[in-house]
């Protein structure tokens, strides 16, 4: 169960949740949305849409990046339609629909046709490369559940927020995570070649592709240094972004890649070894950049900004000796990956170059926390 | 023979020549050096060296962005060392070893141990996108050659030219030019898996990897309006670089791909159809540095002005309907490709962006020519 420092009556039905965002190590990106899911004896169904990941992905989720959000569930007599607010502004459009199908999901798990008003608030930029998706969905699902009644664990809540977005899943445990692809011929990561065998259904609660803590959030004192080149909405959300990964001709090399990539980052963070983590950090990074480049239509998340931060990233490294690594999710802001005792150092050095408008800086957090109070 | 307006005593032993740089629209990166290369009968030996490229590459060659160059052959016992000077600057090192070496194969084919003075100019900035190596080493073996009295024709000339830079290879022909790999199993193109078999022996005049000419430069009135936000020198230069591309995971899924887009941009030019050729420009644009960025060490050639002019390519074309494309080569300067009618109008765009520093747009030009006069 998710921890809070109240207990909550079931008939409250309204609940409030704080979730950090979360960095990926290794990225997920790109789904099986084309391919055939199956679960032993069932018809095979469409992978489309239940964000079941081609690779394995580690990440760490963050104290200081978060998103709170308050549902609250009221009858449809007295609340005909869900409302969605995030950051103080009513959703519309397509990102409203997609919180309404997650509205919809939780409504299925608990058997209920009430309606939701939904508050949300984020304490970093929102669709600029800090993952809000993840934060947003994994804080949705948990005050959602809560506020229904809805006895789940984390592992299960993990699998519902997949749903919202892949990397939600992640952010339902702190420290460091791992989400299990969750398929394949019995092997734990990327794998090679072959059509692949998806075991999952699309249940709801379907516990195979789901994250799971690997080491808490006490376990190495890493620091995300956040350089905010940029804070403009993306032109395409990482969910779209997502459905094009199988359009690019490097796609099938970078999740060859992944399974290797993974153990190097398993051992490094079992170790505790920031130079043995950084390379691989980055090769990641750049080759998910390369697949997004080349994908059609073609994706360049990157700004005039983002070069600037890479170029003294490496040259304060190979030129200073300064223990920092870079990774980039779908978006033009850098994360500066370094251990604790070199944090106010880059966030100095970070802070002075002239495209980085804000410097955000978390360390590992906690995983999802119920709250006393609400948002309205 | 290359063209020339002047006959020329076999003692003159001076001879200037000026060749065109060359913008490539499926690009050369990567050689086949750690492969064995084998003609016939004889034992093999390793690629390395040989500039034998992994796949076949199409360019345009420049009218407007070129150099000059002059060698001047005397006895050793009055110069006894070759001396080369760059836009004035005399080379040393192993940027020198590399035209020493070069000078080296005209030696040997001329049977003569004389010493060179070499003096070169470019109308371009050297080392930042533009390929100076490749207009460079082309009228560097026109000019040695001519002066040495070789009667060679361009394409044992290209053969030549390219051991002394790949891409050299291709600007010894004007307007669209093939530089075939030359060995494989019978493919023109890139081709899948397997061990290769190469045809190609090491003899200077080999002429299976050379160029050839598709199209002289009146077949389609193309402009390369190049967008100089750097002139800056290079980390790595390509020579190194090609070495690396092997390092990346992203290298094999690249050069798989080739196939594919050399028969597009044949036809594209066949057709003159700029939206035909234009996604596929910038598709193997973006796969390349793909591929660079994930080598190891990690080639980042773009800077923040790089960024800024794709974004802008992109938001010309995509919202304003300008007929424009981009490329780049190992460097962090753009290439815009677009038809002539619409030069003026991208030259006028991207001349006003912060980021620009040069705009030189150039046509396609024709192959290289022995001048009368010599730049000393």
């Amino acid at each position: 169960m998710i921890g809070g420092r109240a207990t909550r009556s079931l008939f409250e039905r309204k609940a409030t949740c704080r979730a950090g965002s979360n960095i990926a190590f290794i990225k997920y990106w790109g789904g099986a949305e084309v391919a055939t899911v199956q679960a032993g004896d069932q018809p095979p169904v469409r992978g489309e849409g239940l964000n079941i990941p081609l690779n394995n992905s580690i990440s760490m989720t963050l104290a200081d990046a978060h998103t709170t959000t308050t549902v609250a569930w009221e009858d449809s007599a007295n609340l005909p339609e869900d409302t969605v607010a995030i950051d103080g502004v009513q959703l519309k459009g397509s990102a409203a629909e997609r919180v309404v199908a997650h509205l919809d999901r939780l409504r299925a798990l608990a058997g209920v046709s009430d309606k939701a008003r939904v508050v949300s608030r984020n304490n970093f930029p929102m669709a600029s490369g800090i993952a809000s998706s993840a934060s947003g969905f994994a804080a949705l699902t948990v005050a959602g559940a809560a506020a229904l009644g809805l006895r789940l664990d984390a592992t299960r809540l993990s699998a519902v927020a997949r749903r919202g977005s892949g990397s939600a899943s992640r952010s339902l445990f702190g420290g460091v995570v791992e989400w299990e692809r969750g398929w394949g011929r019995g092997e734990s990561e990327g794998g090679s070649g072959g059509a692949p065998f998806l075991r999952l259904d699309s249940a709801l609660l379907d516990s195979r592709s789901v994250a799971h803590q690997m080491y808490d959030e006490r376990h190495w004192a890493l620091r995300d240094v956040i350089a905010i080149v940029s804070a403009g909405a993306k032109r395409v959300s990482s969910s779209s972004g997502h459905r094009l990964a199988a359009t690019s001709p490097l796609n099938a090399a970078r999740t060859a890649c992944v399974g290797a990539w993974l153990e190097t980052v398993r051992r490094a963070i079992a170790e505790r070894d920031i130079s043995l983590l950084g390379p691989v950090l980055e090769a990641d990074a750049l080759a998910m950049h390369g697949v997004m480049m080349t994908s059609e239509p073609s994706l360049l998340y990157w700004q005039p900004g983002t070069l600037e931060v890479l170029h003294a990233a490496r040259a304060w490294r190979e030129e200073e000796g300064v223990p920092v690594y870079f990774t980039i999710d779908a978006g033009p802001n850098v994360h500066l990956i370094c251990e604790a005792d070199a944090a106010a150092e880059v966030e100095r050095r970070v802070s002075a170059l002239p495209a980085v408008r804000r410097v955000l800086t978390s360390g590992p957090g906690a995983g999802p926390e119920l709250l006393d109070g609400h948002l309205f």
